[in-house]
């Protein structure tokens, strides 16, 4: 749907501030506390312990993110749920929410009841209250960014840094052709996973892959070290190529480290055992930079996705 | 400064990401900690000590928040300290920011710079980290949100609920004209003020003055009941009238309520001693709705700042 009306009664001008607010607390219902622990003050505050730990912020922009074609409903369901896909590659669980609007006066009320009411969806789903947010206007836009709260799920977080020498390398799922595919709004974050591996002592460090994986591996290898990465081992997502699962990106998979001195074939059964459904890749591990197998991958002649390039 | 190059070497574009994510470090400085703490992971991870309950999110945008005749350093701190002055409404301490920016590719670099350190100095100077944020891509756009974490400072969160029949209300400061005097780029946010006057019994609740004081203290006032105010004890700023007092917004003054047993002139010397500098006034207090002092304001009569109009 085109996020812009054409007669003013269907916009968000017509409506005005303070009913438009009463309306987006219709549309978010029990997704949105009410102050102090939600909308409706200087700050919303969190209960004590639910103090938040983690913070991390991603948009969706109008013709950037979206366009006409896409349902307004998955537009606000994958704001949140990129968000979403941070906090599970820390390790963590979400605990709320604030969101950053820009709209243009002119934007379509229906277009912004199903974004909201997707958003709302999703964060029922996932058990993440929308406690905040802002309202601004700028012409010729529809934005929105949203800050996702969360805290450790166990006693660990997992980072991009640890990783070492020989060390195996994992990855969840299928990569590639997530845009022709429409995974990249059909995909669910993976928080149980990204919860489970945090409690793994072997597991070293962990991203989620969202800028394509040649570019995401690079944030997990060490200094000195190169991914020796066997082709025939990474999941390919329907008709993707190598080369596909290397750069699209919007994959929302955890990619993951582990110590050289596990078994990767016994990891691997334990995966099976709490996540039957989800595949799981050994893609290979680390080795001194400037050696060479014949077999792996020249990491190197592949990119990710490159923002303001 | 106009924010867009006319030549690509001066844009952000020329940079490239990668280049771009070092250049914002260097101009951050000591504002931005290292990952996991800061920057360069795919959440942010506050210290145990210092997890958030207070949040609150503010953008700045091009031609709604700011022209050419800013100094982008100005823009950059004004986007912090409208978010600061939120958490001095709560009467909270600021313990971390993240920033989300959306940029043309065609944005001057030397704009992006000073807005970079603008913000930073702010940042030092009221002790808030920048610990994350996003970039963004956006045709004919330079808009940056910011989320900002906080945390009680004392035992107390001071919410705009709490008032009641025959409370005083009091406000910080002058009002008006904060757009023509420039005051809406020069104002220090009031967090020490706020602090305190959550630790006063007395006090009963509070907002910040951003969207005109007619606007905002409806905020405060208990259904059933109206403020009383005589016009006489508004403080006004330089040249500004009754009128532009009540309407203009962007403040950032304290405006709270006090107990109605508690005597205004003890309270007004025990602030005094606080606070020598920082004018303090009551306005006046609230009566029930439908009774009527002809000394007092039709605060019915005025309007704030009206969103999306």
């Amino acid at each position: 749907m085109n996020p812009f009306a054409r007669k003013r009664a269907d916009s968000v001008a017509f409506l005005g501030e303070t009913a438009l607010l009463a309306a987006i607390r219709r549309w978010l219902g029990d997704a949105a506390p009410d102050a102090p622990f939600g909308m409706g003050d200087d700050c919303a505050v969190l209960p004590r312990g639910r103090a938040a730990r983690l913070v991390t912020v991603d948009p969706v922009i109008y013709r950037r993110h979206f366009d006409d074609k896409v349902a307004a409903r998955d537009v606000g369901a994958k704001l949140l749920k990129r968000n979403l896909s941070d906090i599970a590659a820390m390790g963590g669980r979400p605990i709320g929410a604030v969101l950053a609007l820009t709209l243009d006066p002119r934007t379509r009320l229906d277009w912004l009841e199903g974004f909201y009411r997707g958003l709302a969806a999703c964060a029922r789903r996932h058990g993440v209250p929308i406690i905040g947010g802002d309202i601004a206007e700028a012409p010729d836009t529809v934005a929105a960014s949203l800050t996702l709260l969360g805290q450790p799920s166990g006693s660990r977080v997992l980072t991009r840094q640890g990783a070492a020498l020989h060390d195996w390398i994992f990855v969840t799922g299928r990569l590639g052709h997530s845009l022709d595919s429409g995974h990249h709004f059909k995909f669910t974050p993976r928080l149980a996973e990204g919860a489970w591996l945090a409690r793994q002592r072997e597991v070293r460090s962990m991203i989620d892959v969202s800028d394509g994986l040649a570019k995401d591996l690079k944030s997990l290898t060490p200094t000195g070290l190169h991914p020796s990465i066997d082709a025939r081992n990474i999941p390919l997502r329907g008709k993707a190529d190598i080369a596909a699962a290397l750069s699209d990106g919007e994959d929302y998979e955890l990619l993951f480290t582990m110590a050289a001195k596990t078994d990767p074939a016994a990891f691997a059964r334990k995966w099976r055992q709490a996540f039957p459904k989800i595949k799981l890749s050994c893609l290979g591990r680390f080795e001194p930079a400037g050696s060479h197998d014949e077999n792996s991958l020249r990491m190197e002649c592949y990119h990710g996705f490159e923002h303001l390039h």
